[in-house]
Order: structure tokens, then C-alpha cells, then sequence
């Protein structure tokens, strides 16, 4: 036994070491007596846990894991109505919906994501595969294609994605967040598809009241082009490209001096793509880039720039060409978009304080993607393309901007639907009121009463304005006897009586007026 | 360089112990031969493997992991029809909704569900908090009460949780599955949340086409009474009710025998058990155990039995009697229940198959839950209770259930919602159809058109045909210049021009008769 006392704990070897130095019997004379000396300090400490016990609380960490939050019944009413706005979108686009697991095999995700890899979580090895939390629901989203030989289709998928990045909370930044996808998979005519990606992005932004925006629109065809045409030798598109996607947060002189100090890239290289990234504009711009001496000996940046002609001219068609433009600084991050790429910023007066009660540079993309024409090929076994477009809606930092116009505007936000609240007048009619709600609930009327017994009907009255329930139905011992029940309006405080026989229609339509008179009323504030 | 070499990775003691036996100079002569030796297999196989990536494909294993599945657009369908019919239930009752992080910090986890803690999936420890995936929603729900100081809320919560369980997904077991909760939290009147929590279950198997159903009824504190009563020690109540959970899947004499053989139960106790368990039934019942002289000495037993009267009372009101029967053998797996118990059972003639095509013994439970009152006390620091009942419908059986339905019934399946779908009759006229297009989402008319440039008619139809879109919508040369489109109702082929200024009135139009025509065919085919 007291072989396991770690005073003493030796392994075989040292243990003859130090029997052989200080002899046996002091050995063992040595071992007894720290073992009785741990146990009676164990037991002592065991009687002090024991006294503690019966008073001190047990200690929780009573906390959501770093970088995740709960959503409260507020946030969730908010994250709803977001949410119905943009599947409203998806379903008048046509589009179906997939789930995939929010786990994937760990080598699905392995060589997606470059750099970023870092953040992927891994699930703890205990017995069977190795599997990670999904990074994004483009991969799994290619693994399904893949596996499932889908060839094509249209598919939108709102879900939970994970990284282990810093999390900045209140800038809309988390380790666990929503993705809103919308993609088209499928060999289609040029830009058709890509068109449609960008006008649901412009319909989506446009049904919630976040202000301005601007969708930009590049292409990485165009963008290879011009890195040919500046004299960027190949194996630094990558990284040039890298340091072009920063412009949108850090001025010209730091990313030309990433490129020439860290990256090496030839300093007369730098300041022709700087000519470049300044251009911004429409169709004219396409036409007149057509026409440089440079870029026209660059079959990739035609190509891209005919794209680009096309798009605008489909956009046209869809009657977004003022919230689209042409941007050639937009790079984008990810290695795996191979033509149009495009990226909404809004434009109106956000401006978002961090920790530090800094402000923030730029208000930052709410949507982004682009065309991805070679990801799904990286799942097939004869690499077979499927190609792809889509566009992911950045969800969290438009709940962020939501909430917070919530939080202004004082407005309470209902956060159940309840339309009637049932009263009983007198104590001991319990079983009344259960019958009476029953009978709501059986005509599909969104209808709750108190789980006490007896209630006092000024507090339920309270209770009604407080939560926003509309209409409350009351009856008492007299209501019961006359075969009627009393209707109060909560808002106009107008009461009457109304026979049970036609009490459902009765309530019906007095739910359909008070909501006619709110939505007049909503709009003549507006 | 070399010393990073396998073969000669060696510490600086045994190092200088190999030198001192071998002699220095005979030392590195070995240390040059085995790295030039290494560096030449090295490059071998670096140049292998150059060749074999040129031809061999990458290998993927293009699975899900284990246990676990994609939804494909036909299943999301049936998910999202039953997800719709179960918040609408939710909703009516009032309930509110909140969610919370798919992991939770392990602690957060430990302790709460006995020898099923071996199924919880960790996170791997990447730095930074310890993390595992929930196991259900209920400590999750206890953990936002505590940590909220939440003491009254009525609640759903719909979410994937996750078990490491031997998966068996024909009969709807998996790895990661959904789980839909209704909760009351609150400190409220006797079985007034728990009787609704039942009518729930009851609204919401009714409202799916999934045939009869009853709901068994229990208490833990009947059952500890009537523990008592048999004379089962104190401490062998919880592993007696454990085997007592397993009457529905097994036979009473596999049950008595591991309660005496495996558990040292008294056979006289046993056998005492045996006899209470078989009891079934309705008011009656109840009033006939409470004159019961072994159970009316022990007080739990009394108050379960009250609680049970007035729970029936109740369910009586809101008119489920029918579905709900008092079934001393209930006992439920999970410790932490602290009273009323439930679990629906479908009893239609639901037969499935299992993978070695046994048929399964029993139809398993579809819905269960209870009172909890002690859960929320364990995650605050001081031991404040915050009592609770809930229900989780089993949500991935009736999945499973309204698949095979579907399958069977070989009816297809909408995955999209498109109302429209816009035709050229001629070539080159994409603008125009972009446009047409473009008028009808700005109506909120779900619309679609082909992704290729150029189509043909024939082509179109059929497509609609396939998918089940109602109307298509034709522009052609003359169409145009006539300042018309034409109308195509899919179903009767029927066909009319209708003038681009009241088109959208006329489409809606059409589509409300089409769809009055579809209702009317469903009805009276049912």
C-alpha cells in the first residue's frame, strides 16, 4: 500500500540505489514513518473537506464556453426575424436547404483553409475516428456534392461554424456563429448564377434596416492578370494577393511595404499594382481597362474583365447596378475562389467601439463570396469539377447591429406570440379556466393563463401589458351561469361580453382588428 | 543538422556514454555513415512519391463520421414540416425560446447523468478551457437558469446534442441528433405546468400522421414509496428503479432476476414489486391504491398518488384523458427526476427492422420528460432550486417514422417553393428574361428560370413537370412587343395572354386558384 505514497513513490532501480546507500532497515524505519505521517495529514485533510462541505458551496464555473454566448428570448425574437427575412430571400430564389453534421472526419477539413487551419477544433481522440468541428459550410457543403455525386443544385444552409480565433463579442466576432450560405452548383452558362448570388445579396441587406451598403465586385482572373501584366512572378500571386485583400483595412504605404519589405516583390512590381487597386468604377472602367496596353496581353485578365462586363450588364437586368462596383483592390482571403468574387460593406454611420473604446477602421464586409470552381474536384477520386458559386451572409454582425438598434430604440421586444391570456374572476374555478384555454388552444388561438390556482385579477391584468398579450378573456361564476365570457382589449382597456357559442369567431375577429389598428398605427409613425 | 536524425537522436548523457564505450572518432564516423544513409532513403522515397502523386488520385475517405448524417433537400423537407407543426404547438402554449453553445465547459457536465458520462464527446485540449459537446438540453437549460438567475420562464429549445452510443440509424439512434424540449421553470401550483407539458405531447403526436399513441404516467416519489413499502433498502433505490426502467423492453422474470441475482434484492421485496407494477389504469386506480395499507404508511407514496389525482383532474379538463394512463412500471432512466414522470409510446402497427432484420422488441418511446426540481440548485453557488418540468420529443424516430412513410407512399416531394418559372420562347433574350424575373421577386413571387443562356421550351416544361413548379410564365418576340406574357398552368396545360400591366395581379391570382384546386383534390382524395 504504501508503495503508492508519492513521498516515496521510486522506481525500482532508485529504490535499490537508496536502500543500498542508507541501508535497509533505515529504509524501511524511513517509509513507515512518512507513511503514517501522510496518512494522518490525509485524514485531517479529508475531516476539514468534510466540515467544509456541509457549508461551502459547491464551486461552479458558471460560465458559456470562451468566445460563445446564450441567446435569451430578446435576442432569439431578434435572431428570428433576421433569419425569416433571409430564408424568405433563399425560397423566393428557389432554393432547397441540406444539413450536413457540425462534426466532419478531420482529414475532410485538412489542406482547405491554409493558415487558418490553426483554429480548426479537434474533437479528443477517444477510440474511432478523428473528426473536427466544421470551420465553414462551403467544405462540408463540397463534401456532400462529392459524395452524394450531385452535380447540381441550389442549395442555401444556415448553420453553426467553429474557429478558435481571439474573439471580439461585441464587434460580432465569436468562436461559435451562424452561417447564412446560399450557393449554385452546376456547369452553367457565363455569369448567370453569379448574378443571382449578388442580387440576393443586395435583397437580403435591402429587407433589414441596417442602411447603406455597397456590394464590390472583383474577379481572380483579372486580378492574376494584373499581377502577370506589374511583373509579380507566379508563386507570388498567393501571397501578393494576400496583401492586396488588407487595403480594405490598412492604407497603401503598409501594404506596399509588406510587399517589397516581407514579400520581397520588386519595388517597381508594387507601384504599378498600386496604380491598379485604385481603380473603382462600372462598366465604363471595364471598357476603358479592355483597351490597356498592359492587361490586354493578359488572357487572364480579358477573361476576367469580359466576366466582369457581363455581370454588370446581368445586374443591370436585375436592377442593382447602384448598389454594385467594380472594385479592384477586393482580393478576398480564401485560396479557393477561382473567378468573380464580390463582398458587401456598409456604408451608412456604424460605428462600433471595441474594448478599448476605440473605434473600429471600417465598418467591416456583412456578405461575401464568389465563384469556386475547383473545391468539390478536391473530394473526388477521378477529381471531377463540379463548378460553384455562392455567397455566405456575415449573420452575426447584422444580429450585433439589430440588437443594438433594439437596445436604442427602447422598444420592448415580444418574445412570445401569445394573443390571449385567460382569467378566472373568482378562486376555485381552476378547472374552468383549464377547460375554457382548451378549447382556444383546439381553435389554434395562441392562448396562456397563470399556473397558480387562484390568481388576482389586477396582477393578471399586469402581467398581459407587461408581455404584450393583446386581448384577455375573463370568466367568472356569473359569466359561467349566463353562458358567456367577457373580452378586455388590453390596449383600449374596452370590455365586453360575448356568448361561448360564438366566442372563437368573436375573438378572432377582435384579434384581427387590434392587429389592423397596430399595423396603421406602426406605419403612421413611420 | 544531423543530430535531429532518428537514428543517432540520442541525450547529451547516453551521447556521451556511447562515445566514451566506442571511442569519439569511431563515434562520428557512424553518426556520417547513418545520416548520408538516412538522406539517401529519404530522397528515394521523396521521389516515389513525386511520381505516384502525378498518377495516383488523392484519397479521400468521403464519409460522414460515424453515427452521424447529411440531410439531402427531400429529408430537410420532412424536417422542416415537423420542426413547423412542433413550434407551432410551442407557440401556442406561449413558450418563448433561447439557445445556447453546442459545447459547454466540461465541468458544467460532470455529475449529471450517472454511467451514461462515458458518452459525452470531448473536445481535444488545444490550449485554453476544457470542452465537451452536450449530451442533452436539459443541464444546459439548468446551467442559462442559474447562471441568468432565471427563476420563472416557459421555453423551448430545439438543437442537435450528442452521444458517443453505439448508433443505430434504421431505427433512428445516431451520433448527433436533434432534440426538441418544452420546459416551465417557476415556482407555481401543483401539476398545473406539469398537466400541460402532457397536453403538449398530446397536440403535438396528434398533429403528425403517425397513428395511436398513449401517454404512461408516473412519480418518482409513488415510486420510492412503494420501494419503501416492499422493503427495499434505502441506498438500492435508485439501481431498483433503474431495472424497473427496463419493463418495457424486457420480461418480468429477466427483471426480478437481476434485481435479487445481480442487485441482492430480497426475492420476497422483489416479488412484492412485481405485483404493483402490473398496475394500469385511470382516477380509479389511484383512489384504490391510497386506501392501499402498505403504501398509505408511506408518505411519499401518499403524495405521489395526490399529485397523480390532481394531474388526472386536470388532464381530464383539457380533454386527453383518452391518451393518458397511470403505469406503475414507468420508472425513466435519468437520476435527477424529482416527481411527475411521462413517456408516449406509439402503439399503432409501427414494426421496424433492425440490421440483422430482427424485428425490434417494442415501438420504443417517442416523447418523455418530468419534474426536476433539484437540477438548477446543483449549478448555484447557493444551492437555490429552481424548480422544473419539461418534455423532449423524440424527434429524430419521428423523423424516421415520416420518412418511411413518405418513401412508401411514393408521393414527391416538394424541397423548394417556386411559384414561377419564366420561359423565352426565342433565343437571345436573357435581358429580357432577367427583367421579367427581376419584376416578380419585387412582387415576393418565388420564381425561378434556367441558368443557360439559350433554352429549349420542351426542356422548360418538363423540368417544371419534375419539380412541381404550378405556373410558367412565356415572353417571346411578339409577347413583347405586344405588351404581354403568357401564363402556362402546369397541371391543366391550360394556357392564356395576360397584358404586363396587371400581370402580377393576375399571376397571384392564378396561383391562389391553383392552389384552392390542389386543397379541394387533397380533401376529398383523404
Amino acid at each position: 500500500m504504501c508503495t503508492s505514497v508519492g513521498a516515496l513513490r521510486l522506481c525500482h532501480y532508485h529504490r535499490l540505489v537508496v536502500q543500498k546507500q542508507i541501508g535497509t532497515s533505515i529504509y524501511n524505519s524511513l517509509k513507515r514513518m512518512l507513511c503514517s505521517q501522510v496518512s494522518l495529514e490525509v485524514n485531517k485533510l479529508l475531516e476539514l473537506k468534510k466540515k467544509l462541505g456541509d457549508e461551502a458551496p459547491k464551486k461552479f464555473t458558471l460560465k458559456t464556453p470562451k468566445g460563445t454566448r446564450d441567446f435569451n428570448p430578446e435576442q432569439m425574437a431578434i435572431r428570428e426575424g433576421v433569419f425569416n427575412k433571409i430564408i424568405e430571400c433563399f425560397k423566393r430564389h428557389g432554393a432547397e436547404t441540406i444539413d450536413t453534421p457540425v462534426f466532419e472526419l478531420k482529414e475532410t477539413l485538412t489542406g482547405k483553409y491554409g493558415e487558418d487551419s490553426k483554429l480548426i477544433y479537434d474533437l479528443a481522440d477517444q477510440g474511432g475516428e478523428l473528426l473536427s468541428l466544421r470551420y465553414d459550410l462551403t467544405v462540408p457543403f463540397a463534401r456532400y456534392l462529392a459524395m452524394n455525386k450531385v452535380s447540381n443544385i441550389k442549395r442555401y444552409h444556415i448553420a453553426k461554424v467553429y474557429r478558435r480565433d481571439n474573439p471580439a463579442m461585441n464587434r460580432g466576432r465569436f468562436r461559435e456563429f451562424y452561417q447564412c450560405d446560399f450557393d449554385i452548383a452546376g456547369q452553367y452558362d457565363q455569369m448567370l448564377p453569379d448574378a443571382e448570388c449578388i442580387k440576393i445579396v443586395v435583397e437580403i441587406l435591402s429587407s433589414l434596416d441596417i442602411g447603406d451598403f455597397v456590394v464590390k465586385v472583383n474577379h481572380r482572373k483579372l486580378l492574376d492578370g494584373m499581377f502577370a501584366a506589374c511583373g509579380v512572378p507566379d508563386d507570388k500571386f498567393r501571397p501578393i494577393c494576400s496583401s492586396v485583400d488588407k487595403l480594405d483595412k490598412t492604407f497603401w504605404d503598409d501594404v506596399r511595404s509588406e510587399m517589397v519589405d516581407e514579400k520581397g516583390l520588386d519595388a517597381q512590381s508594387a507601384d504599378m499594382i498600386g496604380e491598379y487597386v485604385r481603380y473603382k468604377g462600372g462598366l465604363d472602367l471595364i471598357n476603358e481597362l479592355l483597351k490597356d496596353e498592359k492587361l490586354k496581353a493578359q488572357k487572364n485578365a480579358i477573361e476576367g474583365l469580359e466576366d466582369l462586363k457581363v455581370l454588370l450588364t446581368y445586374c443591370e437586368a436585375y436592377g442593382v447596378t447602384n448598389r454594385v462596383i467594380f472594385d479592384m483592390s477586393l482580393a478576398r482571403g480564401l485560396d479557393y475562389y477561382t473567378g468573380v468574387i464580390y463582398e458587401a460593406i456598409l456604408t451608412g454611420q456604424v460605428v462600433q467601439h471595441d474594448n478599448q473604446g476605440e473605434e473600429s477602421v471600417g465598418v467591416g464586409s456583412v456578405a461575401g463570396g464568389g465563384r469556386y470552381d475547383g473545391l468539390v474536384g478536391m473530394f473526388d477520386s477521378k477529381g471531377k469539377k463540379v463548378p460553384c458559386v455562392g455567397v455566405s451572409i456575415g449573420i452575426e454582425r447584422l444580429f450585433s447591429i439589430m440588437e443594438a438598434k433594439a437596445l436604442a430604440s427602447e422598444k420592448k421586444i415580444r418574445t412570445n406570440e401569445t394573443e390571449v391570456f385567460v382569467i378566472a374572476a373568482q378562486k376555485n374555478m381552476v378547472e374552468e379556466r383549464l377547460r375554457l384555454t382548451n378549447t382556444l388552444w383546439a381553435a389554434n388561438i395562441k392562448t396562456e393563463q397563470s399556473y397558480k390556482k387562484n390568481t388576482k385579477m389586477l396582477n393578471e391584468f399586469q402581467y398581459c401589458e407587461q408581455a404584450g398579450i393583446p386581448l384577455a378573456v375573463i370568466i367568472g361564476q356569473s359569466e359561467i351561469e349566463a353562458g358567456v365570457v367577457k373580452l378586455k382589449i388590453m390596449g383600449s382597456r374596452e370590455e365586453r361580453e360575448v356568448p361561448r357559442s360564438n366566442m372563437i369567431e368573436e375573438i378572432r375577429k377582435t384579434l384581427a382588428s387590434i392587429n389592423q389598428n397596430n399595423t396603421t398605427a406602426a406605419k403612421s409613425e413611420s
